[in-house]
């Protein structure tokens, strides 16, 4: 039986005491598979006398990052404190003085992953962020994993759960956005300053390492189109109900002809689809690969415990390859020179509602501005409003170029008959089982 | 760059096939990966003269096995040619010469995993048999890697692609289960002898493997109840879809106390289940952690390409340990010994389908049998039928021990009210999200 391995945390948070609570319940577990025990021998806070609901030593805790980062007992550092600048330098010290790092924090690997992956290989120490994308959800590995004898062609992710809730809530209660992002602050799946989850930023960031890993590109955080939930009307969701769609906020990307697309922005995405049965908080990420076909990894996209076990799964695969000497050397840079896809070449199908005055004619020119452009419908719905003269229209097309769909758009603007266009949203999944 | 390393196949049917060509078009990415190519040496086949829809140097092809265990240049084995005894004998042999294995034969794995893991231990070579279960979706390594830091405390799978395909089809398009049947036959995903398939032994050896390696316990296939699909009427299908139920041909398994459970058994799965949206001829299996809560895997579960794929990603993992010097050393023996859970520690909801007479203080009578039990109800269905004195009674009950449920099915018999029970299931997924 080898000595433990000793971890320093630094952060303890609600994923920083989940570790730790998971490190005491599983120590059986740990050496019979490692041969090792595990435990934690440094923990940077903020505050040393905050009243903690796990058991820690305090003669561990300290408020002097150096404690933890030079201390020669610790070979794993877990980083779990958040944020971008502090948390960049601590890994790079940590890395020089060739300690291991697992760390849960998207934000800094979607903006300084490349880098900090070099400053690993460099110091032959393994960098690992399962916790970084949907929490519980092994998806990175597999993206890995699965890439050497295949070509992933498409990511579809539902990457935050805070939106997914407040969708679900609209689609299935019918209660308004405000309504339901107060409900879900109130459960705790909502922060007060909802702005990075509803402006669709967090998904954005983590779409950003997801086609990283997918597509072997350098992918940066500023590739990805984002737009969010807040302006959401009930009214979409409700047509797009009608018609055997589900809205989602939905990561997009591609690869195509060497070429990548990524995008986060509400979705309909066909009832058919796996992802549209993914409700309230789960988070759910669908991959198509060229060989395997449609997979998609299902569960807790946040929470304590779920994300504590993915940074557990990272650091047993860190001491793994410390018992077999062999960390940092598991990385592979990038295969594929990143570039973007043209309008031309993104294609999907869309949906659009407009305000048309109730007239004679009035789809007839429609439809020939959408002709012009090649484009067909795979639904339209029609519904009188009351109190004025104007019709509800709604439109869902096949599939074609984003390009030509803007265009169309930019037609239908000029024409008498049509007042407003009053929404427009992309349309996933038809044709799919 | 280092030299490749060679494989050698036993069989080249649908899965070799695969497994040949992945390999012809991936090896950009594999030495990307890998740092070396990987090609194929040689290839036992039963008749040399079939044509054959990939290219293979006929030099390689063999009729003797010992051309492909004993070539000294070959250091992995790729079995896909099914059966027992000779895939074992073969096997045995390729340890024997320090061989690594790589297996898609879940026949083989679920009869004599345990024997040829330690074989393979004794060895320092890897087996590895991702492919075994449910084809592309990457469970296996999801299971083991997830054991360490949490506990696994249900497995719940559609693991059979055939049944589910047939089961989609009788609750959607409401067909009789042999028109499905012959439908899947024409469509290749059922044999023209489906019994392996319909009966539920395919699912029950997937469910032993599968619980074998969640629960860290030696399961055996004879300790998996099976029930098949093919005594299933169309009416309780339709019944149970009225009451918001899917039925599914579900592998179940938990470890609770110690006490493990594995079935495969037709079951009303609640709309509410991730799994009930599983369609078609997919796969999926629905883990449940003490820690990482609910998670799901989805997938193809068989097809040539995606089950060359899972084959893949065992022999680059093969490769990988080679080039790291670790072969052989990642195996961990179960924990646990075996113990089955008894009936009255085995619990879950029920439905009953009961003729009954339809007449004044029948339900009475039914009710107070389960009261007697404290079994309550969860949905009470009851329908006139039409030409006959009898009802159409339909209950599910809320959750209780199966031998108290068996009790009261035995009392039930015994009323006079009670003209036939014509069928009972189990029950999955109320309460879940």
């Amino acid at each position: 039986m080898k000595n433990n391995v000793s971890i320093g945390l630094l952060g303890l948070g609600v994923v920083g005491s989940g570790v730790i609570r998971l490190i005491e319940d599983h120590q059986e577990e740990l050496v019979h598979q490692l041969g090792c025990g595990v435990d934690v021998k440094g923990v940077l806070v903020r505050n040393l006398e905050k009243t903690r609901d796990v058991q820690v030593d305090r003669s561990y805790l300290t408020t002097d990052p150096n404690d933890v980062l030079h201390n020669p007992e610790i070979d794993v550092i877990v980083e779990v404190m958040g944020g971008i600048d502090e948390a960049r330098k601590y890994i790079l010290e940590a890395f020089a003085t060739r300690k291991h790092v697992v760390t849960a924090n998207k934000d800094l690997i979607a903006l300084h992953g490349q880098e900090l992956q070099e400053a690993a290989s460099r110091n032959q120490c393994d960098l690992f962020y399962e916790a970084s994308v949907a929490g519980g959800i092994p998806i990175l590995r597999g993206l890995v994993d699965g890439l050497v004898s295949d070509r992933i062609q498409q990511v579809m992710g539902i990457v935050n759960g805070t939106t997914n809730y407040i969708l679900t809530k609209m689609n299935e209660e019918g209660v308004t956005y405000e309504d339901a992002l107060k409900e879900a602050q109130e459960l705790g799946f909502a922060e007060a300053d909802p702005t990075a989850d509803v402006e669709g930023l967090d998904a954005a960031r983590k779409m950003a390492i997801l086609s990283r890993l997918a597509f072997s590109t350098d992918v940066e955080l500023e590739d990805v189109e984002v737009k969010g939930i807040a302006n959401l009307e009930l009214a979409d969701l409700q047509y797009g109900k009608q018609l055997g769609y589900t809205m989602k906020l939905i990561g997009y990307s591609n690869f195509h002809n060497q070429h990548v697309e990524v995008s986060v922005q509400p979705t309909f995405l066909s009832n058919q689809h796996p992802l549209a049965a993914v409700k309230n908080e789960y988070n759910a990420v669908y991959v198509n690969g060229e060989a395997v076909g449609e997979t998609m990894f299902y569960g807790a996209g946040a929470g304590s415990l779920p994300t504590a076990t993915a940074i557990m799964s990272d650091v047993v695969a860190v001491i793994t390859n410390m018992r077999l000497g062999v960390n940092g050397r598991r990385f592979v840079s990038p295969r594929f020179k990143k570039e973007l896809t043209p309008p031309e070449e993104r294609f999907g199908q869309f949906y659009i509602r407009m305000h048309v005055k109730d007239e004679v004619g009035a789809f007839a020119a429609i439809s020939h501005v959408f002709n012009q452009m090649d484009i067909s419908f795979e639904r339209i719905l029609q519904i009188p409003r009351s109190k004025t003269e104007l019709a509800e229209v709604i439109l869902i097309t096949h599939r074609t170029a984003l390009a030509t769909f803007q265009e169309s758009m930019n037609k239908l603007y000029t024409l008498d008959v049509v007042a407003s266009v009053e929404s427009s949203f992309r349309v996933e999944g038809d044709g799919k089982k």
